[in-house]
Parts: C-alpha cells; sequence; structure tokens
C-alpha cells in the first residue's frame, strides 16, 4: 500500500471528542414588509398569505391533528400531518413495500392470511380506514381498513403504526361498506360490495338472482390481543343489490347499523349482448334501499345458534333476519354512497349521488315505524321496507351528485358534491337547529373545490364529538391543479378552513396525493395517539408485541449448524452487523435472527440480501426472523439499507454460500 | 320491485344538462393584519411567515422547480415540487405497484430484465437519480436511476414518467457510482460497490485480493431509442476497493469519468472472529483513492476490441488500463462520499467523512500530472498513483463529516456536513473567484439542519449551469421534527433559500419523507420537462412508445375465442367497460387487451381482476394486454379502481370461469 498521510490527520476517535461548533447560521431580524414583498413578487394575494399562515409549520413544531387515508389501489394506508398537510409516513398493508420491508423478510404470514385459495394476492384497494372507538369517539388505539377487491379487513396498532392482521372475508368477494365500528369496538363492520355467489362459486349471470347474493359481516374485535376474533364474528346474509357505504349507530342509534345500495334493480349488465350497461341498468330505479340492521339484537341471534355454516362461516340467512326482525329496508335517493349518522346518532344522512338533495332519516321515526309495522311492502326476499315519509325527517336541496356528509360540532353538516366539484355546508334540524345562526336544514354556502370530490373529512367528524376547524376535500382529480408528472395525475387533497361559520369556509391548501388513489379518510386530534418511538425493549418483535426469547443479544452473537440448518444470531448497531461473515452450503435452511440493539430515537438499520429478495427495517430494539434456503451459491455481500451512521457503507457483510 | 318513486325525480341525462351554479364561496378581503393575528395565534414568527411566503402554494400555481429523488429501498423514483415540497407522483421502477400497475399486470417484461439467474428481485435500493443532459445541461428527457442491492439500472421516460427498462449488471452484485451521465449521455455510468467475485461466484473471504474485484460499467444510451444499448457497453475492471460515488467530467474534464473508494485497505473483517469489523477496517488508512478514468479513451480500447468477454460482457481488464493509460488513482481523503465535478469541469471536489476538509483538485494538474508521470507509486495491482500535491489545488476546512458538494451560480460550493448536523456554503477560487465578496476557498456560513445530512441537491447543482436559489437538504434522520408515526420515523428534506449572498441561508421548510429513504435528488427547472398529459393517441403502447395496432378501440370490441385461448379485445370510458361479461372455461389461457379510449386529462381507468392479482392504470389513450391462464374456477367481479365518475361504481363487469 502507499499513499501519502498527510492529508485527513484527524482520528476517529478525536472526530467523536471535538464538540460540535456554534452554528454560524446566519439570520436577520425579519419585518412584515419583507413578508409583503416576497408575497408581491410571487403573486400572493392577503387570502393567500392567510392560508401559508395557518398552514405553514416550523420545523420541529407538530401538527395538531393526524389524518389516516385509505391509499385506493396502492393497497397502503397514508398518515398526514394537518394543517401542514405532510404525508408523515404510508403503512404498508395489502402490499408488500421493502422500505418497511413489509412482506421481504416480514410479515408474510400476515400477508399469506389475506390469500385466496392459497394463491397470493399481493395489493389491495383500501377505502374506508375506520379508528378504533371508546363511547362513539376516536381513543387512538388500533385502525381498520377494508380491501375492496378482495373483500379483505386489516388491523394496524398505533403503537407502533403497523399491519397486525388480515382477515379475508369468506363469503364475499368484494367489499365497500368497511370498516365501520361500532361504538366500543365491539364489531368491526364489513359491507359487501358486488353481489356474486358467495366463496368465489361460479354461477352465470343468469341466475343472478337466485345464486348471487350481498353480505354484511360483524367482526368481533379482541382489544386485548390486537386482533380480530374470528371464532366469535359472524354475517348476514343480504339480497343481491350491491351494498355500498355503512355506518354504526351511536347514543340515540345506537345498537344499528346502516348500509346504502346501489342496484337495487338487479341489474346484470351485457353491453355486449346490446343489453343496457351496468351503469344504466343500475341507475334506471329513482330509489334504492338503505338497509337497516338492529346488530345487538343479530348478535344475540348468532349466539342463540341460529345460524348457517356457509363456507365454514355462520351466517344470520335473509329467513331468519327477517323471522327475528333483524333487516329492514326503506327507500333511498338512487345511486347512494354516504350514509352517514348524525354525532348525536338521531339522524341518518342519505346522499344519492344522482339526487340533489341529501336525504335525513330520523333515527325515533324508524324506531316507532318498525314497531308500528308501518311497511310501504316488501322486497322480492321478503324483506319489510319502511315507508319512506314514515322515517324521512328532512331532504336538503344541496346540489349535483351529493356524496358524502361530514359533522362539524355546532350543527352543521358538510357534504362532497361530486358533479358540482364544490363541498356544501348546511345546518342541521332537530336538538342541533340552535347551534348555528341559520334555518334549520338549509344550504348555507358551497365552496368549490378542484376537481371531482369523493368523500370528506372533518376533524372527528364521524365521531359523537366533531372538533370542526377542518375539513379535507378529497378530490378524484386534479386536472390543472399542479406539474403533471405525465398522463398519470395525482389526486388533490383540499385543506378547507371551517372555523368561520356562515358563508367562510375557504381553501387553504392544496395537497397532490401521487402515491395511490385515497377513497377515505379519518382525522383525530394527535394528542389521543401515543406511539412508541422505539420499542419498549431489545429484543421485541412487533407481531406479538412482546420481548422474543429468541431474540440475539450483544454477546450472544453466534452462528449454529444443526443439521442441514444454520441458525444466525445477529445483532445490528452503529455501525456493525455481528457476525459478518456467514459461510454455509447450498441447499443450507438458513434460520437469520437479528436484532437492532439501538436504544436511540431513529437508529433503525436495514437488512439487505442480494438476489435473496430480502430487506428488513429493524427499529430500535426489534427483533425479526427470516428463513430461507441457500439455494444459489455465491458470495453475497449484505448490508444496512438504512442510512444509519457516518460509517453506514461499512456496515456490511458477506453471506458465502458455497456450491455443494 | 317496490319502493316509492317520489324522491329523487332528476333523471340523469337532466343532471348532466343542468349548468353548475355560481358558487356561493364566501370570502371577505383579507388584511395583512389578519395574517399577522394567525401568526400570533399559531407561535409563527415573522421569519417563519416569510418562509411559508417563499413556500406557499395557492391552489392551481405550479411549482417552479421540480426534484427527482430516489425512494432508496423503496425501490421507487419521488417527484417532488420545489419550492412547495410537495410529493407530486412515486414512479414505480424496481418494486411492484398496484396504483400504476406496475408488476399487476403491466410491467412484468421491464421487470423481469432485472431479475437475477431467473429469480424475482421485486425492490431496489435507488440511489442517484440521474438526468439526461445535452452539452452538460439537463434537457428533460430521461432519467436513469441505479438499484445499489442487485446493480440494476434502470431508464424513465419523462414523456410518461414510467420506467421503460431495467438492465442488470452481469458483473457485479451491488453497486454505488451510478447512475452518472457523461454530458451529452452518450454513456450511463454505473461504479460498484462492494467487491464481490463477479457474477455472483463463489470466493471465500480469505481469496478476497485475488478473486474479488470492482468494477465500472459504462451503458451507452440510445437516445433515439431510449433504452441502454447493451450490445455497445462495457466495462472496466478496478481493485477490490469498494468504489464508490462517481461523477462525470464535463468542459475542463470532459472525457474523464471519477469515482472515489472506500477500503483501498481491502479489509475484510470478521468481527465473530475477533478481527476487527469492517467499521474500523475499512477506515484504518488515512487515505482512499480517487479513481481517475479517461473514458474516450476507454471506448476507444473497447471499440479495438482489447476487451475480454466475462460473464458474457466485454470488460477492460486491469492490465489493459494499466497498459492502455486509462485509469489513475491519487489520494483522497478516507471514507469519502461525494466527488463532485465544478460547473466549470475545472475543480474535482472530494469529501472525505472522516476529514474536516474538502479536498480540491484541479484537472489542469491531473492532466500535467498524468502527462508528466508524475507518481508517487503504484498500487497492489500497479496502477499508477498519481502525485498528491501535484494534483491538489486546495483543502477548505468546513466541519464533521464533510459528505456531499453541490454548486451555485455564482462561485459559491455547498457541502452537507453529515457529523455537524449542518450545510456549509464555501466559496471556490480559480476562474470562479470574483463571484463571491469573500476570498477563494473560505468556509462562509453554515446552516444547522436536522439531522444527520447525507447529500444535499441545489437547483440545477451539478450542471454546467447551476440555478442556485434552492438547495435541498436530504435528512437521514428527523428526530424530533414531525408527530412520530411509529418508531420508524420519516427522513426529513430540508429547503433552504441560498439565494442572498453570505451568512444568510435559512431553512425555510421541512418536508417529512415517509414512503422510503431518498439517497440522491436533482433538481430540475419545470419549464425544460414536456411531459405528455394525456397519451397522443389512442390505443397508445407506453412501452414502446407508439400505437398498437392490436388495440381494442370503440365499435371493435369482441371476445374470440381461438382454441383454448379466449382474446378479449376491451374499451374503457365512463363508466362502463365493453364488454360486461367475460365466460370461459376452467384452464383457458385469456389474452385481454383493454384500451382506455378517453382524451380527457385526468380520465384514467383502473382494470382490477378479484383473486388473479391484477390491477392496471390506463391512462386516456393508453392500451395494455395482460395474459393469464383462467386457472381458478368462479365469478369474479372486476372493475375499474379509478374513482372516474358519479357512476363509477357501476363500472364493472363479470368474469365467469366455469368449472371443467
Amino acid at each position: 500500500m502507499s499513499g501519502p498521510a498527510t492529508i485527513g490527520r484527524c482520528t476517529w476517535a478525536l472526530l467523536l471528542a471535538i464538540a460540535i461548533g456554534a452554528a454560524t447560521h446566519g439570520t436577520h431580524a425579519q419585518s412584515i414588509t419583507d413578508v409583503q414583498n416576497v408575497a408581491k413578487a410571487r403573486g400572493l394575494t392577503n387570502a393567500d398569505l392567510l392560508a401559508a399562515a395557518k398552514t405553514f409549520m416550523p420545523s420541529g413544531q407538530k401538527d395538531e391533528y393526524i389524518m389516516f387515508s385509505s391509499g385506493g389501489h396502492s393497497g397502503q394506508v397514508f398518515v398526514i400531518g394537518m394543517p401542514s398537510m405532510r404525508l408523515l409516513r404510508s403503512i404498508a398493508v395489502f402490499t408488500p413495500e421493502p422500505w418497511q420491508g413489509w412482506g421481504y423478510g416480514v410479515g408474510e404470514e400476515v400477508l399469506a392470511a389475506g390469500d385466496v385459495a392459497g394463491k397470493p394476492n399481493r395489493w389491495g384497494d383500501t377505502h374506508h380506514p375506520a379508528l378504533s372507538e371508546t363511547k362513539g369517539d376516536y381513543d387512538g388505539q388500533w385502525l381498520f381498513i377494508n380491501d375492496k377487491i378482495n373483500a379483505r379487513v386489516a388491523v394496524i396498532d398505533l403503537r407502533d403504526f403497523e399491519t397486525k392482521q388480515i382477515v379475508k372475508n369468506p363469503l364475499t368477494i368484494s367489499d365497500h361498506g368497511g370498516t365501520f365500528v361500532t361504538p366500543d369496538t365491539e364489531y368491526v363492520i364489513e359491507g359487501g360490495q358486488y353481489a356474486t355467489p358467495w366463496g368465489a362459486d361460479y354461477a352465470p349471470i343468469s341466475e343472478y338472482k337466485e345464486k348471487y347474493r350481498g353480505s354484511v359481516t360483524m367482526w368481533k374485535f379482541n382489544r386485548k390481543k390486537g386482533r380480530i376474533d374470528i371464532e366469535n364474528s359472524f354475517a348476514l346474509q343480504l339480497p343481491p343489490y350491491w351494498q355500498d357505504l355503512s355506518d354504526a349507530g351511536k347514543l340515540a342509534s345506537d345498537g344499528y347499523i346502516f348500509l346504502n345500495s346501489l342496484n337495487s334493480e338487479m341489474a346484470t349488465g351485457g353491453i355486449q349482448d346490446k343489453k343496457p350497461p351496468f351503469e344504466a341498468g343500475v341507475s334506471r330505479n329513482a330509489t334504492d334501499y338503505l338497509h337497516i340492521i338492529d346488530w345487538k339484537k343479530a348478535e344475540k341471534v348468532f349466539k342463540a345458534g341460529k345460524v348457517e355454516k356457509i363456507k365454514g362461516f355462520p351466517v344470520i340467512t335473509l329467513d331468519t333476519s327477517i323471522a327475528e326482525g333483524l333487516l329492514y329496508l326503506t327507500p333511498e335517493p338512487r345511486s347512494p354512497h354516504g350514509v352517514d349518522v348524525a354525532p348525536r346518532g338521531d339522524f341518518i344522512v342519505v346522499s344519492g349521488k344522482l339526487d340533489p338533495h341529501v336525504t335525513i332519516y330520523s333515527m325515533q321515526k324508524i324506531k316507532s315505524a318498525i314497531a308500528s309495522k308501518k311497511f310501504s311492502g316488501k322486497d322480492d326476499f321478503g324483506v319489510p321496507i319502511l315507508d319512506f315519509d314514515a322515517v324521512l325527517e328532512a331532504q336538503v336541496e344541496l346540489g349535483l351528485g351529493p356524496l358524502h356528509t361530514q359533522f362539524g360540532p355546532d350543527g352543521y353538516a358538510y357534504t362532497s358534491l361530486f358533479l358540482d366539484s364544490a363541498v356544501a355546508r348546511w345546518t342541521l334540524g332537530g336538538t342541533y337547529g340552535s347551534g348555528t345562526p341559520e334555518p334549520d336544514w338549509t344550504l348555507v354556502t358551497k365552496t368549490p373545490v378542484h376537481y371531482n370530490v369523493g368523500h370528506i373529512g372533518c376533524a372527528e367528524g364521524d365521531t359523537v364529538s366533531p372538533d370542526g376547524k377542518y375539513l379535507v376535500a378529497f378530490n378524484k382529480w386534479s386536472v390543472d391543479r399542479f406539474f403533471p408528472p405525465g398522463p398519470l395525475l395525482p389526486q388533490n387533497f383540499q385543506l378547507i378552513d371551517i372555523t368561520a361559520s356562515g358563508a367562510t369556509m375557504p381553501v387553504i391548501y392544496d395537497m397532490p396525493i401521487g402515491v395511490g388513489e385515497p377513497h377515505y379518510a379519518q382525522i383525530i386530534k394527535a394528542d389521543k395517539l401515543n406511539p412508541w418511538t422505539v420499542y419498549p425493549g431489545i429484543g421485541w418483535d412487533p407481531h406479538t408485541q412482546s420481548l422474543d426469547p429468541w431474540a440475539p443479544k450483544a454477546k450472544m452473537e453466534r452462528i449454529e449448524r444443526k443439521g442441514d440448518t444454520v441458525e444466525v444470531y445477529m445483532t445490528a448497531i452503529r455501525s456493525h452487523f455481528n457476525p459478518e461473515h456467514i459461510t454455509v452450503k447450498e441447499g443450507d435452511k438458513i434460520v437469520w435472527r437479528i436484532t437492532n440493539i439501538e436504544r436511540a430515537i431513529d437508529a433503525v438499520h436495514g437488512f439487505a440480501v442480494p438476489q435473496y429478495n430480502i430487506n428488513l427495517s429493524l427499529e430500535p430494539g426489534e427483533t425479526a426472523k427470516i428463513e430461507f434456503v441457500a439455494d444459489r451459491p455465491g458470495t453475497f455481500p449484505f448490508y444496512c439499507s438504512e442510512f444509519c451512521s457516518a460509517l453506514h457503507l461499512e456496515m456490511m457483510g458477506y453471506l458465502m454460500v458455497e456450491p455443494r
């Protein structure tokens, strides 16, 4: 080796010892005139500056609210800070994601539980996240989310923001009306979507009415275990309407759930045979059906064993539901999307996208109509239909394409208008009436949004105690709002300030969403969440949320051969793995346990192995076990894939697989 | 069917006909006092307001710069607008991503080209994005990115921001010093990282010096085809140092490339056997080696056939490189990361993380030293080492952990300081000296960043004409900057305003990155990009970037059976697929072509099939072909997974697979 040693005289130890000097970062005192000058140069109005002042977050200042947004067909969940509208994290759920190691070394068992008939389905179409609730209010402990494409439900632990369970619905193929929780998170509700023969059985479309069915599944949640308790869950068979959104009753409507539906026409499409396409057939009638289900009574029926096992799962059949008085229908404006229960549980608001009104049902009237059997008839399956006029509280004309409703703390309701591309503010009546200066059941104002708004979310806007302040319009199209990154444009989350009453409801931020197509989001006060920043102990298994007795610890690192199995017990700490050399023979099975023995916040290590499709993200304290057969001979440099220190590049080793 | 028709009297046709009424969105004129009141209530200083005014983007206003950031071990590329620091899009590259359909119906051939030995490696560790250049300036046409874990290079077309090609390096297993392009994008450079036996051959670590080798690969880029031309590409064998970052010369240094290295010690680790771990062994010597390669001469050597085919790939061996005078070394401060060529090509700046200086080499002196053979010796492999003092221009002491350097338009250079968690501004000398008020080769100021800054990026800061204005610190740790979404914290991209000279260099925005761990980014003026917002014609194949003669068109939809193969020709338009019923027999092969026949911007349709792991994103005009065997009998509702219209939920159909 040659090369002068005349430069770089600092030693590593010396470098560590040198105290970091005072920063010479210079700023002079800023005046408001400086601000106005910049605004002028950039073409910002005072309204723009006001919006900036409302949303800008100086370095280190924390967001007041956290939004949990579905990721649509990305299959993930997004965590967004508000009001800054910054994406804090993607949580891998149904789709493998290597930054988090999900499906690339850990999470395989969780993902596999969501496979269908043993064949991997490794993406999801996440729609409706639901935060766990206590007495109808978010408690910040769990998050649930559905997958529309394969009718699955996932459970996320809000201590570490990781997916702990995926459950595949054994009956329906697709879902939509989920997830929603009952007020104490007794159940996680999963309503179906497209009617099909259950369990993916085959039946031609000509047998639609006889063999295709709808469903709603009541997944029992075990809060202590942090898992859906499949053994104590059940489903209700429903007519082959396409059940859509659902919501759980609370307070005045506690014990009930509500599902709306499309295609009460039972249209079967067939454009290729010159029949009306689904879009026409499904929208033919002026009304669809709101489903009203007494889940507390249904739970008793289930517990009494009045179920049929279908595809191995307990099902309350339509006949039983009718006989036991569990299920009622009532007409609702056609092509409905949102069914939303008001904060006190007394009103149920339905938006039919092809009707300019929102339709408000009274829970008290529904209960009376059920008690007095005020039916306008029965549907083709014998389900009693509550007389519309007997259960109607009000209708409010808002505009074109009402889609989804959220609530403020003060008697205002907010409804997205898809065709208008606007968000409407309107007043509730009843006991909410005194909260607003405007008359009951009145449109107050509309704020244009850009464009094609789907759901909306208010801060805690679907709980018993909405916070108001912020509303987010989840716009499906952005068109001209952002620089176009090719033909696939981002969606646009627009933040609206709803603090003022009356007509003042400005858009204050446009957030592009270019990592998926979110469908719905829930927004929780940040201080209700208590996430871990490091795992509670060294050797923590995030799947069991407990210390793993097999976890490698410092000074216990080793390699043990047991026949054709090589067990590696490895630790990771800045900036080395121990051991660094792993030598095995081709065909050996490797059981590789690694613990990140760091205790500092943010001291994450990755673990990446070439050609074996492996990457782990090991948060401080976390342990993981990976197993694979060393079926490829060669010399493979593994390394830490998370930039952890100045010597991060040196944190590596060699896996040597000797050919047989 | 029963149910009253007394509500929702609007017909669909009527709804479409109604003009959207004027919005009643109310705002009153805002004053600067309103702004100050909000700022006061939120605890914002005037400096904060100034930062807000510099970064806030009113709805519809477009960002001035676009940043292309690697996604680290997410395997993707992120597109970020500046100065708003909003994530506009993730581009799927090495990792399947269902929102974009990547790997879930399209992209399979591209991804498969990056497989190793026929075994899928379906994630990447993206490090250094490189925009295509013309005369050393970004031209906005192509983007390249490397994958460190499996030594691959991807090509992204900036017309549609989609990945078109993945190339697997046949020699090295891991790469780092790439991608970088020569000034006219003649070549895309991929420097290796960890020395290994090439082609993933097996050799024990004890044979390190003999059998492990480094490399740099010169991938020829065919701009007309938009593909790397593998046939006209070649590699240079290098000593088994861990080649690290690289950069291409330009102007004064045109024709050269520069790679730095770690582990000129050829340490082999072995902590498990009480040997010094890699982190110690690799950092033992005071210097490593900067590699200086005359690529124009190397190209001639390659074209003259003076190569060996190794693993089927043409390689200029070390002996040939030495004999032909292609390769020189010179000492550089140890543990270097950045090697960065100044805008005029005259200076090469190296940052050694364990030395407090940046070291500046003169290209003119390097050329003179080569010409006059001013060698201080040879390395163990016979490579001549240029005398350090003969090629040194200057050293500037900046602080702890210098990592990566970028340039402004005015003679300032900027270097990240990993251990200081700061960004240093310093002055260049030579012909740049007159641009700055401060003396040449002087530290001007440091701005603290939060925390552990890796690379930095300036607007066009590595081209022949840097723009200045903005610098982004790609901080690896965020620690306390954001609400913690569990133990896996986001990274922190901090935007720094570098408009003013001297000591004024404030952080004006903190952007959390919670979707991957970006390593480096390049920042281009937005108006240099010309993305398509819809594909040029109906039936466009994004892979070939041409019209597909097989693409289904309106009125040509059909299903054709050919033996056991069923060919579906389907169109998608708001809000139906045609055909809607697809009936096949179990075991049939389905060749399914779908065209999105929309021409409106943002009118994207998805196409999702349950239980077959399929999701497509079809942008306006796009056609796609998917092929699969209908090996699962059943009735499967397929649907549009992108919320496209008020009747989006109705955009579906049934795939019926009849059991045999």
